[in-house]
C-alpha cells in the first residue's frame, strides 16, 4: 500500500468531498479529503493502480489537480 | 402562481444548486439558485405550498435561509 497527497482546487462543500472520495472508493482505493487544507489522501495499492488514475478520477469529478 | 426570492448562506458549488433545486421540485415548485447572488427564486402555487413549506426544505438541505 502506498499513500500520497494531492493538491486539489475546487473542493468547497460536503458535497464535494462525498463526490471525490466515492469516486476513489470506486477504483479500490481510499480517499481522505481536507476541504480547508485543499489536500486529498489517497492510500492505493500501487499494484494495481496508478497515482495518474487517481488524479483523472478527480478531475472527471470537476476539480483540478495542481 | 407566485415568485419568491430568498436569501440563502452555505451555497458554494453546484453539487449545493441540485440539492436545493432538487428539493424544491419535489415540492412542486421551481427553484433557481444563483450561487454568486446568494438568492435561491422560487415559483411556486400558493394555493398548494406556502414559503415557510419551502424554506425548511432548503434548510433540510444544510443552509441557511436568512
Ligand atoms: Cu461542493
Ligand atoms: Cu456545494
Amino acid at each position: 500500500m502506498k499513500q500520497a497527497t494531492l493538491q486539489v482546487e475546487g473542493m468547497s462543500c460536503n458535497h464535494c468531498v462525498n463526490s471525490i472520495e466515492k469516486a476513489i472508493k470506486e477504483l479500490g482505493a481510499e480517499g481522505k479529503v481536507n476541504l480547508s487544507g485543499k489536500t486529498v489522501t489517497v492510500d492505493y495499492d500501487e499494484s494495481k493502480l496508478t497515482i495518474e488514475t487517481i488524479k483523472e478520477a478527480i478531475e472527471d469529478q470537476g476539480y483540478d489537480v495542481v
